[in-house]
């Protein structure tokens, strides 16, 4: 694929001006200047994007997709003691739910630019067999937990039912798995020592929601005298094989602490904005080289599945935070929404950036609108004027999911009367939940 | 037109579902059910807008069309001093470069929903001309500085001309005028006195950017010992003929001060984030009764012209700064995009709600995309969620600017040429300038 500009991610803030991607097997064999590349290479196809930036695919490292349909409940509302609006709501979802959900978020996602997404939802074997008919790259999270679900009775349920989806797709490269623990007072339970072993064990990353609010440091406090990254700090878990989510309220030893362990931070500066959490200090967690990715969170607390939208919050936000025009430029936000994504969730081998050798996981964006001329500096102008109906074709491991707006996996049609059918059939029902 | 959902603005949070609007000469005449409408009008045309919800157009109570053609220079600067950038960067701009860039900005803005635009472009005529071959509805400053620009070599120059710019339209329905002060040191000038007769004689608004930073804070105590807001209270200017811009640094005395004063607030505040300019009290704001309404800012600085974007960014932010996920719900966030700024400009009595005889300035957006579906509250969910390629229609004063997404009266085509060719003449001169 021929473009105008290829923004690779690694090296850092390289823009390369009519360069070409030269994909083969689904995995990126060269990147290099096109007249060189149509000198060397005889594509068996060839694709011209005269107008387009091309970047490494969006990661989207948080979200729960199935709770798409359940889109805007939360709004304006007071936030859930849980912290986890969607998730709760969901309890009571089933497979044809969380697969109806699913794909309505995954349409969302490529149509956006998001070629790989960790997700949180309940009844992941069907978010896996949606992503396999969409062809999205996707890292699933087996959820653990003591609160009953449609998906699991008992932790031990849970557990085996994770581990069970692992083992049937582990071959599937498209497909990779978290512990998802979600609810921090989880993290402070016995049995979380279990878990934290078969995490390393089968070298699967665990994620949770921790420091996301003011009220959780509060709760917690008072239940222990510690806050909730100290009782995590003190059992022993911390390691870069943990992704925090949200970390709204941190102070600075904190972010030492998090820096020396390695710990991941996901930031979801929109949902954070909305639900008033506080704010991600982003520029003290880069500074202090802690590896931060971004998430959009989940859909029925957050806004949606756009992390173009999300990568131009952080950008603009984080400047604000840190009272510094010049501080997370273009770049670094873009990396934020890619590589530190892959990185986080142990996928950097094989995702996030446009290296060869890496799969062709591919976003391109058309540059050629009124909101985007004259342009002067690409990837400023992607990472603070672009949005979601710029984004033209995506890959996933070389296969086109996204060919000029029009999905090609995905029916759209089908997905709309999907979501209305939901939409009539548990609408009053889950408004009288909500309201409860 | 009819269409499945009309969200007149006033009454506040209403949502009529099934309804229409009647336009005739330019005017809104009723806003009925679509099946009383139908039986009691016969009207000429109709417009069947099926998925779509229709708002007043949005009002953008700050910003610099011209600069357009700079778009994106800024990025991850530090700020300019004067906290103006593009108004820095043209000074040395020719009528041809406003209309152009006024152009290009309108094409934006009419593609994401804005029917009325506060402009401190240099060469207003040229925006006058523009605005009139394009059909939007602007309010068009009359700057006046003691700088001397390609516009005007003196004050005395910038105020005849800007004086004689308001004689020759005044009387077009589309333009009105205000006074553009700019810089907050010019207001401690003596000869402020005369503008602010002249602003109340001919009942036109004055605008400054005011509080938009710290150092402006620290730059105005050093130089008076005193708070550029209480300099100008001092003078006796503050009224409700004035618009104070940006207000990000705010003490809560200032803020009752405001309130006391009928001073009108623009808040930018994808600006006051890039620019890292601080949090704008908007909720403290409101809550005191201060009209606040919405502005992109310049594009230079800001980040285009989309006030969906804004008002999206303004409803999540606020919450944020307020500590409240319920405050500033969405109702309240739309009215500031539309109807706040109408007041801020006088305009009330004719814009700003879908009122019967209003001027029928109207914007209709599809809500049947993957993003906004399921939609159990169409306006939270065109608040927290809709993006600007869901616009398809806009009216002003009934006439159509934009046809299922596309221009009716500006030649896209030709702007974009026009841009490019913007680019290559003044693209490294500009640069040259910027980094000196």
């Amino acid at each position: 694929m021929h473009a105008r500009w290829v923004i690779p991610v690694e090296p850092d803030g390289a823009i390369l001006e009519n360069h070409a991607l030269v994909v083969r097997d689904g995995r990126i064999q060269a990147l290099l200047p096109s007249d060189a590349a149509r000198r060397q290479f005889q594509a068996p196809a060839s694709v011209e994007l005269p107008n387009h930036v091309l970047i490494p695919g969006f990661v989207n490292a948080y979200t729960c997709a199935a709770a798409s349909l359940l889109r805007g409940f939360a709004d304006d509302a007071p936030p859930v003691p849980e912290q986890d609006v969607g998730h709760n709501e969901i309890r009571w979802a089933t497979a044809e739910f969380v697969r109806d959900g699913g794909e309505l978020a995954m349409a969302g996602m490529l149509r956006s630019g998001t070629t790989c997404f960790n997700d949180a939802s309940p009844f992941p074997d069907a978010i896996a067999e949606a992503v396999q008919r969409c062809g999205l790259r996707a890292c699933l999270g087996m959820s653990v937990s003591d609160t009953p679900s449609a998906w699991a009775g008992t932790r031990q349920e849970y557990l085996a039912k994770g581990i069970a989806l692992r083992d049937r797709y582990k071959d599937d490269p498209l497909l990779s798995f978290t512990f998802a623990l979600r609810r921090s007072p989880a993290l402070a339970e016995p049995w979380m020592k279990e878990i934290m072993v078969l995490a390393d064990e089968l070298d699967v990353p665990a994620h949770a929601c921790l420091h996301a609010s003011r009220a959780e440091i509060e709760r917690s406090l008072q239940q222990s005298g510690q806050r909730p990254l100290a009782r995590l700090t003190a059992s022993g878990w911390l390691s870069s094989n943990f992704i925090l989510v949200h970390m709204t309220q941190l102070l600075d030893d904190e972010i030492a602490l998090l820096a020396r362990s390695g710990v991941h931070v996901v930031h979801c500066p929109r949902s954070s904005l909305k639900l008033a959490r506080g704010f991600c200090p982003v520029v003290k967690l880069l500074a202090a080289d802690v590896n931060v990715a971004l998430g959009t969170d989940g859909i029925a607390g957050g806004n949606g599945t756009d992390m173009l939208a999300e990568m131009q919050c952080a950008a603009l936000l984080a400047k604000a935070v840190a009272d510094d025009a010049t501080t997370l430029p273009a770049a670094a936000a873009l990396r934020m929404a890619t590589l530190n994504g892959a990185r986080a969730l142990g996928l950097e081998q094989d995702v996030g950036s446009l290296l060869p050798g890496k799969w062709a996981d591919v976003t391109a964006i058309d540059m050629q609108v009124p909101e985007c001329q004259p342009l002067y500096h690409p990837l400023s102008q992607l990472v603070y004027h672009a949005g979601r109906q710029q984004v033209s074709d995506v890959w996933v491991a070389g296969r086109q999911l996204l060919r000029s707006g029009r999905l090609t996996t995905l029916d759209a049609d089908a997905i709309l009367a999907r979501a209305a059918g939901w939409q009539q059939r548990i609408g009053a029902q889950t408004r009288a939940a909500v309201s409860a």
